[in-house]
Parts: C-alpha cells; structure tokens; sequence
C-alpha cells in the first residue's frame, strides 16, 4: 500500500524531527523504504537476505496497518497471508456468433462462473480440497477476545451500504476477516463489455483470484492448490491457463514482546485508552521474510482506519490521524528504550 | 448483422443490373435497407406499420443469413428469437480492501458467477423456471431432416480450435443450434482488469444475458422471466439492477410455399444441387413485424458461411460467394414470376 508506506514515513521522520529537537532521541533509527509491497515486494527480499548487518536492530515497526477508530485504538497482532493467481478460460479460437453457434459450443464465461461459484457452499465455506487443512485453530480464549472489540452491526452495514453482511457460517465479522482464510475475486471480464448489445459467444474469461491465509497455512502449497483445483474442474470443452501474480505469508506477532508492550503504552498515553489487539485482515508479504531473515519480531502501530478507502477510488487519511501517528511513535522509542 | 445487410444490397443491386441489361425483369423489386439490426430494429418496425401500402408485396426476401457451406447449399426456414437483459450486481457502496474487508462482505462477482451458474444443470438444461414451457417440440421427422443435413464433428471441432463440443444432453449440434433455446453470457465484468494484481473486493459485477428463443416462445414473455429469475435469486447481501436490452420474436417461414420453390429452385440451378432447408440459429427481430405488419412470408436466401467470423475480428465474405449470390438471385425472381 503505497500511500500508507509514505504515512508511514512520514510519521517516522515527523516524529524523528520532534526528537531530535526535543534531544529525546532515546533510539537509533534506520529507515527502509518499500515501494513495492502491492506486488509482493520481489525485490526487498533479495535486499533483505543480502544485508542483514546492515538491518541489524532489536524491534521493526510498520505503521501499514490501521486502527479500530480513534476513539477505540487497537494494534495488529499480525497479518493474513496472500496468494493470487490468475486463470483464464478458453473456450473457441475466435469469437463466435451467439446465434450461429450458442448452445453447441461452450461458453468460458459460463464455464468460468461454474469454476468460481464452486469455491464456496451454501455456507460459504471455502470447499477446494484441502483448503483448510493447515489452518491453526483459533482457541475459545482467542475468540473470545477478538470478539471484545468493539462492533457496531449497523454501523458496520451502514457505513458499506449493505443490508445484509456475508460471510463463513459460524464465525463473526473480525473472526471472518482475522482468524479465517477467504477467497475472493478480485477482477473477471469477458466478451462484450460496451454499451448496449452485442450477440457475442466470448472465445475467453478471465478473473483475478486471491486467497488470504491464515497461520500455519503456507503461500506457495496454497498457491500450488488454487491453481491445480481450477486446472483441475475445467471440463474439456475449454482450456485453461493458470498462473501466480504474487503471494506473501502470514505473520503473528506475540503480544508479550517488549516491543508490543511499549507500542501499547504509547497508545495509551497520547489515546488515553489501552489499545485493542486485533488481528489485521490485510497482508505484507516482507513481514515474514524480514523475521526469517533477520529474526526480529515487528510491531505494527498504524494510524489508518478501515474506512480511508483502501484500494479504492478516493483514498483518505484523516489529518487528525497523521498528528496523533506523530505524537505517538516518539513515546514508542521512549517506552522501547526503558 | 450490417456487413451481411449490405452484401444482401449488393446481391440485389448486382442482380438488378444484369436483369435490366439482359432484358430479363420479371417482377417489380422494392428495396427496404436496415441498418439497425443489431441493436432490434426500434424504429423499422414503426416505419413498416405506418407504411403498409407502399410496402405491399408478393414475397419478402432476406440475405442475412448463411449457408452450410459451398458444397451443401442450404435455406434457412427460420430464425431464433431473443430476449437479451443486462444483470448488475451490486454489494458494498465503494471498492474495498480485499483484507480488511474480505470474507465479510459479500463479493459481486462470486455472487454473479452463482446466478449465472445457476442457469445450466449438468446436462447443460436451462433450469430457469418455465424457461421450455412454450417450445414446439420439434418432432421425429423434423429432427430427421435437421440430422440429414451433412455434419462432420471433426472438422466442426477443428475449425473452433475445441476438443469438446458442449451443448443440451439429448441433443446434436444442429438441433441444439435450431430448435432448442439458449442462454448465453454474452459479456461479464467486474474489478480490478489490468496487468498484474490488485487486492480489491470489487462493489459491482455486471453481464450481459441473452437467451435464443425457438417456436412459441414470446420475447417479451422471455424477457420477463429472464429478469425476474435473476431478481429472485439475488442474496439479500446483495442490491441487482436488472433490465431489457432488446428483443425479436422467432420465425419460420414455410418450405411449400411458391417463395420457397422459387428460391430453391434457383439455388439448384445454379449450385448444381437441392438446397437442404435448415433452421438458422441467429435471429432477425424485423421478420415477425415483417409478417404481423404486411402478412407476406419471408424467404431466406443468404450466401455467406458460418466460418465468416460473424461477430467476431476479421469478419470475412468470400468473393466466389458474392458472385455466386448476384447468379443465383436473378433465377429467384425468374422462377417466382413463372
């Protein structure tokens, strides 16, 4: 996410400034600057792997991950990973007349929807083979305190405009999007897509799929799976082509570190409120790399909320939030540093 | 079909040429051009209403439509009808972050791809309620004589480029192309279409519906149930918009009719060969207005081939096909005046 990457320094070197002329500097600082995180950062782990003196430090802080709202702070306790694969579907080697051949000739945009209607069941739960098998079971007491955050229903609803939400049969809204694997299409076209008519039968279909996971479940065997399953149901009146955009692992991060609990009393000093350990629905693929690598456990302390429009046509972050990321971060390097 | 409309023009124009060079005008020739074919005739049909005198004729005869192939010269006696519906589906107001929100949120286009999945069973039967109530069921002999014409699977499969033909169990291509109705996905679209990836839960997925209609299904009864289905089965999760784009009734015209002979008659003087009268898959909403409106039969009598790439790039028309069109038709006119 490029534009919470530059809030994300942007806090950091406001808040370095404020230090230095305040002479608080209680901790040394090395930035690292990513600019590719949205497709699968392919670079920065070589960089990584390369110069891991050069990274050397106690506790790793990104600030790519948002906040419950203002007046209920919280901090990810970890990441879902990601695997996205795209699949396209061919049907004839041209286009064809509806007329002339539509009920004789297979259509990819039916075959495609078939392909993606059969990811979920009536529950919605996910029935590719195999999907759930790595999945680490989300105990009772963890539950318990995911669903402690605060939730409004129809605050939820209203602020998407849905009446109704949709979801894993079973589980609650953050349990859905924090302990629990999804599938989502991300992006499907085909045929004709202009004003009005066209009596078309589409040679191809395409769509974007991705799949956010959950620990212990790993990016590339769950990649390896997406794309053999949907190899695996086209029928042969079609063929198919599957491959991987990108993919990342999930990551945790223990709320008992010196790290975690010096981001929490930060919070709590400029929030006046102890901040809620969610778990982030999103995924920063480098988050696992930098702990194999360097083996330093991260803390993320963002200061966005779910409702700055991520990924979508008018992104926001509220200036209320950037001042209050700036007060906040120096109290982490004070409380880290004790 | 435009393309096809002005080949018809040129036959006609050409042939009118050599019949007043050759001295050989048999009957009186009113040319009516349509250029709106495509998109359902909307105004043609109120021309031809409100100009029933100036239009009166013996005979209408269409081009826009093909034949089997050069070696098997064929006569269409009908043509499907269509009802053809736009189907949006909406859930979040806004595009969301795939992570944050996914799997908590209903997704569009998993929620389009059901519906669409819905239509077929696993024989490729259409289950949408009533959707067969008003088909004439085409008898044995009809069914006979559809099979008589020549058919080779293989070159068939070979010139789409498929290893598999699809289609209604119980049916064969040409049965399934001429007196059963289709559904078809004519377009679909929906989030993030361009290179690579983007984690996004898309707020809206559309297509584009059609369904070909055979004797007695009414288009606009059609039209109904089309959108009703995809209104009813739509999740509360979800907000559908769904309307009409256009439509045509289906046509049969009759092979004892003196139009009929004539044409045949001429096709085998030229072709060397009786023409096999089959049932076009395509459609031509102005035939039924044509009728209802002026109550003259239609004659079909098109000279282009189904590996034209109607509706498709590099739409072709042989040369030897338009010369035989300009030979053939003058001996239509020859033959219906005796």
């Amino acid at each position: 996410m490029v534009p919470q990457m530059i809030k994300d320094s942007l806090h950091a070197c406001k808040s370095l400034e404020i230090l230095t002329q305040t002479n608080t500097m209680t901790t040394n600082i090395k930035f690292l600057i990513e600019g590719e995180e949205e497709v699968g950062s392919p670079n920065l782990g070589k960089f990584v792997a390369g110069h891991k003196e050069l990274l050397k430090a106690d506790v790793i802080l990104i600030s790519d991950s948002s906040m419950l709202s203002m007046e209920n702070p919280s901090l990810d306790t970890g990441v879902r990973g990601l695997s996205y694969i795209e699949v396209e579907v061919t049907a004839a080697n041209r286009d064809l007349h509806s007329g002339t051949y539509g009920g004789a000739v297979a259509n990819p945009i039916t075959i495609l929807a078939k392909m993606i209607a059969s990811c979920h069941d009536e529950n919605n739960h996910i029935t590719i083979p195999g999907f759930y098998d790595d999945v680490a079971v989300a105990g009772p007491e963890e539950r318990a305190l995911i669903n402690k955050a605060p939730y409004d229903e129809k605050e939820y609803k209203d602020d998407l405009g849905v009446s109704e939400l949709w979801g894993e049969k079973g589980y609650t809204t953050y349990e859905r999007t924090g302990i629990r694997p999804t599938i989502e299409i991300n992006g499907i076209w085909g045929g004709y897509q202009g004003e009005g008519a066209k009596t078309v039968l589409p040679s191809k279909a395409t769509a974007k799929i991705s799949a956010r996971l959950v620990p212990n479940q790993s990016s590339h065997k769950m990649t390896e799976k997406l794309l053999n399953y949907f190899k695996s149901i086209a029928p042969s009146s079609v063929t198919i082509k599957a491959f991987e955009h990108h993919g990342g692992e999930p990551y945790m991060t223990p709320i008992d570190s010196k790290g975690y609990k010096a981001a929490a009393k930060a919070v709590e000093t400029t929030f006046g409120k102890q901040p809620i350990p969610v778990r982030g629905g999103g995924s920063i693929p480098i988050c696992s790399i930098l702990e194999r690598e360097l083996g330093i456990k991260i803390i993320f302390m963002g200061f966005g909320l779910d409702n700055d429009n991520l990924h979508s046509p008018n992104e926001k972050y509220n200036i209320e939030n950037y001042y209050k990321g700036i007060e906040t971060i120096p109290y982490f390097h004070k409380y880290f540093a004790e």
